[in-house]
C-alpha cells in the first residue's frame, strides 16, 4: 500500500464520527476566523467537502486565501486532528445530491433546492493527530 | 457595565470548562496550522494565556503572523467558540507562576524550571459563539 493510500485511510478512520470540525479561513485584514462546519459522512478519498452558502463570508474568504485549517476535536476519546489543504467554492449538483443528508437542513431548508446551496471543496496537503492526552503529534505523511 | 466587560464575561463564562483549545497559527507558506493547546483555568480579562516551548514551531510562526484564532469546542453541550486576537511569545516567570498548574508537567517535566518554558500571551480583538451548531454565530462585540 502507498504511503498516500495510508495517510487517506489513517485520516478517514481518525475523522469518522466527530460531527462537527472547526474551519479556519483567513480574512481581507490578516485575521483568523473559525466556525463550526457539520462534516460530511463519507469516506475520505483525499479531498474534504463541507456544504456551505455560495455567499457566505467564509466563500469569500477562502475565494481570497484559499489555504484553510480544518480542527476536529473528540474530547470524549481524547483525540484531535488537524487538517491542512486548499479550498475553493464550487457548485457541482450531481456531488450535492450524493453528498446530501437530511440533517443539513437545519443549514439549509430548502435543501438541495436551496439558491445558496454550495460545497467547499478542500484538496488535503497534510494532516496531524493527537491521541492521548499528553500525546506528541502524528504526522500523517504522503498527502 | 461596559460592552467590553459585558463581553469579557460572557467569553469567560462561554469557555470555562473548557479544557482543550485548538491554536491556529499561519505558517511562512501561508498555510493555517492547528494544535491542540492545554487551556489555563484563569478568570479571562481579555487576554489568553498558554503555556509552549520557546523554541517550538508554533512560536515561531506566531513571531511572524501574530494573527492567530483560538477554536473551542464542546460538543456534548454543542456550544463551539471562535476567539480572533494577536498573539505574542512572552518570557515572564512572575506569570508563569501565577498560571502554573500541576497538569502541565505532562509537557513540561521540568515544570517551571524548564528553560524552554514559555507563554503565549493573545489580546483577544474578537470572538463569535455558536450555542448549537446549526444557530447562527452571536458576535460579542466590545473587545
Ligand atoms: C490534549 C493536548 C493538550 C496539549 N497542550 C499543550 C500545551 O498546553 N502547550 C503546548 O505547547 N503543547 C500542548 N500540546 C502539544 C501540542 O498540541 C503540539 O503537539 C506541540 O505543542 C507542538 O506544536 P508545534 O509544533 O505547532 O509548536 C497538547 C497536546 C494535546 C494532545
Amino acid at each position: 500500500m502507498s504511503t498516500h493510500t495510508e495517510a487517506v485511510q489513517k485520516l478517514n478512520a481518525l475523522i469518522k464520527g466527530i460531527r462537527i470540525a472547526m474551519l479556519t479561513t483567513q480574512a481581507q485584514d490578516g485575521a483568523l476566523h473559525s466556525r463550526p462546519m457539520g462534516t460530511i459522512d463519507a469516506e475520505f478519498d483525499g479531498t474534504l467537502w463541507f456544504f456551505t452558502a455560495w455567499d457566505s463570508t467564509k466563500a469569500d474568504e477562502l475565494r481570497q486565501h484559499p489555504n484553510v485549517n480544518v480542527a476536529y476535536a473528540d474530547p470524549a476519546h481524547q483525540r484531535y486532528v488537524s487538517v491542512v489543504g486548499r479550498a475553493e467554492m464550487v457548485r457541482d449538483d450531481a456531488k450535492a445530491r450524493e453528498l446530501w443528508n437530511p440533517m443539513l437542513k437545519a443549514w439549509f431548508p430548502e435543501g438541495l433546492e436551496d439558491p445558496e446551496l454550495a460545497l467547499i471543496r478542500i484538496d488535503v496537503d497534510g494532516a496531524e493527530y493527537w491521541d492521548s492526552p499528553s500525546g506528541t503529534a502524528v504526522v500523517l505523511a504522503g498527502f
